[in-house]
């Protein structure tokens, strides 16, 4: 495990510098806008980026099945995004890729529940959703996979550089780290990630349950991958929005407005919120569309 | 100005990969360990590092004179390390390039006194000695050396990107964001860069002139160019090192331990470190001599 300086944006970066090696190739899934950010920085280093699957017909609501992923022929890994934040869509099984390495962005999802390492070649996770603030990134690599980056690039995106000199070839995020630290220890505290995955479903499932249970809000996510970490909705009638938010905010209820690409209102609901937060929105979400639906 | 993740080592990179456009070719001054280290990276991206300087001989201990240095016939920038944090040597002056874009290492003296920014090209500073939190690193680059980066290289290196989203390409390092901010303010309060100044060369002067007034103590580096903010020095027996560490730790003086590579005591006196510090310190030290010389 490396503990490193910055976000998963230089991931996007680091992985084709590390795993392409004599490849040219390499293959990813695109799910939402995380994903192509990572198809876009892959473009400066590999030859081809062969899209396996494509969901933005469905506007992101969907997840690709196995049965729908064909990988290219000599890919050097297969990319994908577990979890995208703007949509609220995320993977309910761990794609299978045989002897290709697989690589996951973890950052909205890690720690939400337990995860089998041993299925990856990589895993990277920006800290700021669920294990500290943002400026660290943790990144778990396969032994195998360290030691092949392209020297041509910064000496900071060689994982061998870091594994080498325990994350401090450079002078670390020190104060995001030990934040981090308590993070881990509270997590462990709470009994592990079996008992935070536990709340985390919980608390989804009462939240998508209000939300399919009311003619006044949806979700357009198929319900056979929707986040258990961000939980997007829309009103029956957008002009209540600002309503919605101002009255919200005055609950105490904040940062409710969903991204400016899909509109309407977004929960994440990361381990940092806990369950009593999730039945207050529940509770004012009844309680406004009684007034207003 | 850019905020961005990441430290001092990111920017040995970022310079190269923005600044050498369609030369091949850039002038370091080689005056300490991280200039060295701004060296070895540059040689990634450099078709040749021209070294126009370099104080190895004296171990460091001295800095070149405006007359020693001889810019290369077509460099793209010069670089150089105004403060080298392991032997204590600084820069009285900056260096004058004509034409050429001047580029310095500022992490160790930045915000330490009052500086001519328009004398440089880009000014690079981690943030972890006079600034805030290690993982941000505070960059001030000229409007017409932005936009010229080497488009292979990754995104998160490009100044004109950073430039164009406001420091927020990427997740910033929110909370040292913020912590840098209450420093800034707290630099203000204090009467600005002209105020610090005047007490960061207190410091300096009356812990170099204890060192320098006793038998016992002393400090290798050239009177013209010792560092007001890291100070070496020896004792006149080494075997006196550890019950000096141990004894000045038992009066709260911690960190005391010179770096391995030049042995003995450093003192870093940064803003951080009050003039109260000082005085205690320099009164140890007499007290400690009295004992044992």
């Amino acid at each position: 495990v490396l503990f490193l300086q910055g976000g998963a944006s230089s991931q996007f970066a680091m992985v084709p510098i590390n795993l392409l090696d004599d490849k040219s190739e390499a293959d990813y899934l695109l799910t939402g806008q995380w994903s192509k950010k990572a198809v876009a920085e892959a473009k400066r280093y590999c030859k081809v980026v062969n899209i396996i699957a494509d969901t933005s017909d469905s506007k992101f609501t969907t997840a690709p099945s196995q049965a729908d992923l064909a990988l290219s022929s000599d890919p050097a890994y297969v990319h994908y995004t577990p979890n995208e934040t703007i949509v609220g869509v995320e993977f309910a099984y761990i794609p299978e890729t045989g002897e290709i390495p697989l690589v996951a962005d973890m950052s909205s999802t890690i720690l939400s529940r337990p995860v089998d390492v041993s299925r990856y070649g990589v895993i990277y996770a920006g800290a700021q959703k669920n294990i500290g603030p943002a400026g660290l990134t943790v990144v778990i690599v396969r032994d195998d996979l360290i030691g092949t980056a392209n020297e041509n690039m910064p000496a900071m995106f060689d994982y061998k550089i870091h594994a080498d000199n325990e994350s401090m070839y450079n002078t670390p995020p020190t104060y995001a780290w030990y934040l981090a630290g308590l993070v881990f220890e509270w997590a462990l505290e709470q009994g592990g990630l079996p008992a935070l995955a536990e709340t985390n479903k919980r608390k989804a499932e009462k939240l998508y349950a209000a939300i399919d249970g009311s003619g006044f809000y949806s979700n357009p996510v198929d319900v056979s991958c929707r986040s258990w970490m961000n939980v997007p909705f829309i009103l029956a009638n957008a002009d209540l929005d600002a309503a919605f938010l101002e009255q919200a905010a005055a609950h105490n209820l904040k940062a409710l407005k969903g991204h400016r690409s899909v509109g309407g209102m977004r929960a994440s609901i990361y381990n940092a919120m806990p369950e009593a937060g999730v039945d207050a929105l529940i509770e004012f979400m009844v309680d406004f569309e009684k007034r207003n639906g």
